[in-house]
């Protein structure tokens, strides 16, 4: 990749929508206010403010959050917890592939079932539900889903916990995007609906920063105290330190103007990339996301994005290939995040994507 | 535990002797420094510039250092990447709990050699090995061991790669006290003396602070690219918030500072323990470390510790049995922290446990 390189791969937040001064002003907080708290072990369950914290805005009680040194460690230890080799899970098709790789690394069999505008198929998960198959849990990212951008309606997170009560399956309900809606009414977690089916990690990299690694856990008291048991073990105790200056800007409501930064910022990208793609890739097709990070195009049949990919990088522009999310077919489809890239990258970017489409054999 | 217990339990740092403000001032720079290293996802490396810093401080190349969330995760990394159910490892008698715990966990054969106060009994490893046993690795804790206080001798140094070389094993060099040496030389470590036959791990929870969070393993290189593939896979990268606090602090001098504060203070609290062991209780045998934090203790034959547990616990005084640290035996041991308490909780303390001692049944 050449330096000048447009990178609509990672998905991570620009320097510029991160609020710096307000994380030196929440750690120097964190030292002052509670110095014994932050430079001292801890214990695995988190810092215990930021754990209230988590809990009051889930309306639970602290016993059913766990801190984490970010919500991919949560998944670890939920899946170290919950899953044994050829154990069955449900994840969603596309899906993130570190949660893919993740699960086929434990052994698990896992089951991709479609992914619509309006989220994961869930007439077809009863079917294959009917067919026998016994998941342990699904995998689900309800909120502007990683790699999709879609968002999961009301009426079937109804379905889905439903289907949930009747096959005994958990949901697991992984929502890091939740809080960066640009457009709709926000809807309710599945959590709130049916607490005691439902197992939710969120984290703070896409409100405060990702390199702060803070992300959590809420479920069931019982199933929290045996993940907390495993994270002993692991690693004694999380980031205290972390977690210390994460509660102290959300204490402080920085998070809220945080999150409207990053609001305001994307939904501008966002807004740039629609209007370039229209214009410059006609051929490209999305349902416009109402919110986070990721944008899901599909290319005309047949088109080899795999060909495209080599083709943008040789014009200095970088994706996702939409075969990363998934464990067949998507040959013809790609992941375009607009969280790490300025309007006017934005623009060069689509102009280079769309002339590497047009030079395709 | 009464509020006004005293406690010889835990392995950990009081308040008083952590540079909290250094710390503040730290975390400013961490920020202004470097706002993107520092608030960014990294790489599961590590922060690139602690990296480097620990790299040239075991003078290797950064490529033979891996940056982690505390060294128990780096311990749970390293035993992942080269232990599978049923190998056979050596361990120190008696060791640190969560070794074993780890150990066991896994479903390793754990051969337990005698720990002499020069360090394990490399003679009596030799019959082990002469035995067939095959071990995958023998975790030493060579400087101020924990729990029995005891430093390994640099001819026993020499001895233990001897055998490492000829019965093909590796030694874990888990070194978190090396800096706070009292009294003695200090000695090279075993990485040092044979770079390619051990992994070394080490940690900040001694000299910074417990709730930074940051320990580190350094090892050959391919070794330790495998590791961080499993790092990526667990929480794509350990805290950079926290790393970059602890280059500021390294970087500026500070933990130079830190360590002269801690190894003063804790000289005093070790003599006070002493003076005060010898005068209320006499039966007491101990070897006087030379450095860190932990003091074995081994009474008179036959003395149930258990008991002394719980007739202490009533009195106000806490302490780790020296069963928890050992696979059968050592009813008459304890462990005595004493980098928690300050002298004058330490003279009251073992007034309390001598009390509790001439109550026995």
């Amino acid at each position: 990749m050449a330096d000048s390189t447009i990178s609509f791969a990672r998905g991570a937040p620009s320097l510029d929508i991160i609020d710096v001064d307000g994380l030196r002003d929440a750690a120097a907080r964190a030292f002052a206010n509670d110095p014994a708290g932050t430079t001292a072990y801890g214990t695995s369950v988190g810092y215990p403010r930021l754990r209230a914290w988590i809990a009051e805005r889930h309306g639970v009680e602290p016993e059913c959050v766990l801190v984490t040194n970010g919500s991919m460690q949560a998944d670890a230890f939920l899946f170290e917890q919950l899953l044994r080799p050829n154990d069955e899970v449900v994840v969603e098709r596309p899906t993130y592939d570190r949660t893919l790789l993740s699960l086929r690394a434990r052994g698990a069999r896992v089951h991709a079932v479609e992914l619509a505008p309006d989220g994961i198929d869930t007439a077809a998960l009863g079917e294959l539900l009917a067919t026998g198959v016994r998941p342990k849990l699904a995998h689900i990212i309800p909120n502007f889903q990683n790699p999709a951008g879609y968002t999961l309606s009301l009426a079937k997170r109804q379905a889905l916990l439903e289907l949930a009560r009747e096959h005994d399956f958990i949901v697991f309900e992984d929502d890091p995007y939740v809080e960066l809606r640009f457009s709709g009414e926000r809807l309710p977690t599945m959590l709130s609906l049916d607490p005691g089916r439902v197992v939710y990690a969120s984290s703070f990299s896409k409100t405060v920063c990702p390199g702060i690694r803070v992300g959590y856990l809420v479920g069931p008291s019982e199933l929290i105290a045996a993940v907390a048991k495993l994270a002993t073990g692991t690693y004694i105790s999380p980031n205290m330190v972390a977690q210390s200056i994460v509660y102290e800007f959300c204490a402080s409501g920085a998070i809220e103007r945080s999150i409207e930064t990053v609001k305001t910022a994307l939904t501008k990208r966002l807004r740039t990339l629609e209007v370039a793609l229209r214009r410059e890739l006609p051929e490209a097709e999305f349902v416009t996301p109402e919110g986070g990070y990721f944008m899901w195009v599909t290319l005309p049949d047949g088109t080899d994005v795999g060909a495209l990919f080599k083709a943008a990088a040789t014009r200095g522009v970088a994706f996702v290939k939409g075969t990363d999310f998934l464990l067949e077919g998507g040959e013809n489809t790609l992941r375009l995040a607009y969280s790490g890239v300025t309007p006017e990258e934005i623009e060069e970017g689509v102009a280079r994507l769309a002339e590497a489409y047009r030079h395709l054999p």
